[in-house]
């Protein structure tokens, strides 16, 4: 089956941090391919991949960058897939850059912006789910059992936090 | 036939904001709901409306707000459906405050974030209808007119300048 | 006895940041109930947990988070209690997106914000003893002595640091 | 009756900025004291006034600055009163700068920070309100019915947004 | 003659915030061509021009955006040509946003950036110059005579402003 | 006699934003000389001015300038007289610019910053005859006064507001 | 001999930062009190402190503070002696709070702002001699020393660099 | 053969982060001299470097400098050869302070700025030999050269995560 969501990074050394988005895309079992693009170092490769990504069968597209961030807008202009960016944070500037680099973008061209740092890769890939769920009713469930379990976990912790509270409380007084 | 797109604003003051968005809606033909409500003054709608919006049909929701911005990630909070944020740019901070608060959601829940200021409604309006696209070709074909005619328009100016420039320089020799 | 005042974390890793607001309500054996809540992955835990505050005799919650930061926000829309805000710096931007996230609210739904970083978790247990002195006398005795005390570690320090400095002038000259 | 909150301001320049705070409380029939008084140019009488709230019977106080903006931090620092801070935005830094110097208190000596621009007096006079309502339930009650009427108007606009739209989009067809 | 220096602009919007440039050129009799190339809107045209720029005989190329300001580092992907970048400030993040989308390139390719607002565009002029110079003495010298002219009119400001001091203080006493 | 204080602005079209400097330093009938020297494109006749200051009687440097702001710490490089630098807040990014360039000198050449914006230039001279009151108790005294008035001013407000406000809430009643 | 300078510290813990200004003064040989004060804590110590230092023969103040650091603005406004401020950049913000916190003051009350990090510690005592100095010719020809040494340590740095590369290169060819 | 280009920093401590400027320079057999000279510290060297660097057949400058960072300025004010700055990025202010007080150069005497961290050193060398290869087609050639090594490194990159991605995802299959 052809992979619905290309994932790109815009430097190699960038890939451990794409990790949770990973994760998310074997969770729900979406067929995925994984690219190395520099906007700046391989432009015609980048452009030729977002120029054909829709005939091989691509409906989403994530692309993380750091720095001038130039990759997911490169890549937005040159299909009209979605593409998700997610703005890799660096030393310097604290992903500042990468962030105002993504979102700033000229009317015409949209690029749709995940957090910098945090939980921006995981939520990339949450988002592509969420608009291939649009047209497929069996993802949306899984999205949705997803969400649940996301929240049945923060209850279980709430529930362990009160009782260690309470215990912690009666044995003060 | 049911909206397949639902604007929303945190406050009636944002309606000529977002004027650019409608456009693109009227220019595809893309029919969408209005909605003015706030996260925080009306918190119990806003919910309401995100966890109904999958059964009304709706398939994209795009959430303006300024300041601190909660809008899209709360609806996001209630809803799978792809939320896309426009950060309305204020006058005390420019818009950092609106662009913080909506891409910097925690791992679990995305929103996808426009620019604040300049193309930010534009671009809701064209990343919604790009996911809808995704299932509906003729859209997609739209989609591509529109960049074409933004293209043209573009190389335009461009041949217009080129020409008033070159002429002007034959003045001047 | 109920507690007073309501602790809530966005997320259960930000527990070990909030140590110093325990300390504080230890000490002044106020007593409270600590809660993980997120507004994003258990909106509707966190409603609830909001309109039902004051009922169960909750005079002041505070609200810790990170990044995006919508928890103190999303729980002050459901309640009149007064809201603490204390934002969690993270790594990526260093606070500055929690703290407007959290400040930069919608006239009509106010969030006292603590600081990022530093003494914001400490100071929020102070402001929520400060707001519970207004109507307890003994309270407001102990926040008294709680400030002597802490003036009067400054001042020891002081003296200290005088007498170590002019020793050591002593020894130069 | 003497006043229970007490709104000062640095300087007497930025008294229309607080208009808004001034509605809320002959709104909600709450008596307040209005002061102009400087932490630099009079820090004697800005101490003596901090020093003398509580036995005047003031239960908060409101301090509004733009710039250093130190006037709510040294209130704070002579009372235990709730202090809450309104930072005025100034042309320069666009209230960053007051937005950081209230905020960021040592721990110790905690206060309340509204929101830079936008609706920070007008929730500053909320916020001092929700403190008195707690033991003042006439007062509690009139918040609800603040909100609930803020909460119908923006219902309203809504509606007839909605309308109006609905009218639109039938003529285009 | 073939021009030396393209000068090219993400959007005819920003045709006049380039005028202190084309002065500059005029001043220098430095031929130029001018562009409005999209590296969004028009990617393929964009990349055309910066391959073929060197074989037309381009020595320099100034490339003048705003917001993600994607321009100069697009073009400079495509040619060895020296690539000068000039942030437009927007209204809504005060050129904070172009400025880091320019200078923040990663490793491999450089772009040489100028300041946000003020001198900006009539220094991109300037480099350029300094550039085509090292190989040419006579634009060196017209250089120098440029900068002469220039401290001149500093040094006539600085004795007109002391003798009008003067004279004021003179009166005073 | 000899001026005691040097004012230097960096461009001519920041007199303007001086004349609070100059106003005090008529009140103070302190001597100054005024000069307009810019530290890049005069700076042969800056690098003078710096190294002859002394020799001329000069006591305190005032420098003010906007944007990458070089002009205090380019004197200060020069001269070991105390140097206050005054950062002129431009359009673009609101004086961040020149307060950073200002402030962030590196360890052994200081410059003493006011503030961006405000009252940056009436500080500085006020802290110029701070410094020169150290010798000179008249001045001092003048200082103390100066102080007072500017307290008077301040107090009269106060009172002039709660006369004003304690009889509108009369009228209410 | 009594101290002419008074270095004051918001915080014990801030005190190794500020070796670099003890070992200034210690090679200048320059008497100074070192004191923990303040503001928030020991507002009353704090004004006592500045109101007295004139009498006690103190001739200039050096104030350390992070976060919101007000010590050297309430300083200054309890005296007319020049008062220096040191930023500490603490994790959460950089120092960007401490800056604008005391950069931004009032007119009326100036502080004299050294750099945020690096060497604004050694600044501030530099910049403490600068001033006196100005009555006390010997300290002015050991700074116009100080800075020969440290302008002799560059000097040396560049000549080894130098020809440590010079010889690289050779062993290269 | 004299040096082309010079290679400047404030710093002796900022040696090591300019490797990646001296391995192009090498890779490209470019000479270079180095040098550490102060604009600050040492005012008079760091003109007369730059009086005379075109004297001694320097063709580009690269100046490297942290905090207020004003080197690249200074020198590009005593000389019309191109200046490329390298902004330094330090603890505090995470390079923010060099990157701004580089950029913002009023209109007159440009500098053209790389990026803070990242890659700035490495292309502010590979700008130098854009800026070289004008005149020297050989050194245009090792350019071309030099970036299709680089996008070959990627394109590798690219094929080694294609080939170990797809191998992971069969096997979970």
């Amino acid at each position: 089956m052809d992979p619905q969501v290309a994932l790109v990074m815009g430097s190699y050394s960038d890939y451990h941090k794409l990790d949770s988005a990973l994760e998310v895309f074997k969770e729900f079992a979406v067929e995925f391919e994984i690219r190395v693009l520099s906007a700046h170092r391989t432009p015609d490769e980048t452009a030729e991949f977002a120029k054909t990504a829709e005939s091989r069968g691509v409906k989403v597209i994530i692309a993380a960058a750091g720095g001038a961030a130039h990759l997911p807008g490169v890549i937005a202009a040159h299909t009209i897939i979605p593409v998700i960016g997610v703005p890799i944070a660096n030393e310097a500037l604290g992903g500042l850059d990468s962030l105002l680099s993504m979102t700033q973008m000229p009317g015409g061209i949209p690029v749709a912006v995940m957090s910098a740092g945090g939980g921006g890769a995981q939520n990339a890939a949450l988002m592509a789910i969420a608009i291939l769920a649009i047209g497929n009713s069996s993802l949306g469930e899984m999205l949705k059992t997803y969400r649940r379990l996301m929240a049945a976990k923060v209850l279980e912790r709430d529930s362990a936090l009160q009782w260690k509270s309470s215990e912690h409380q009666a044995q003060k007084l």
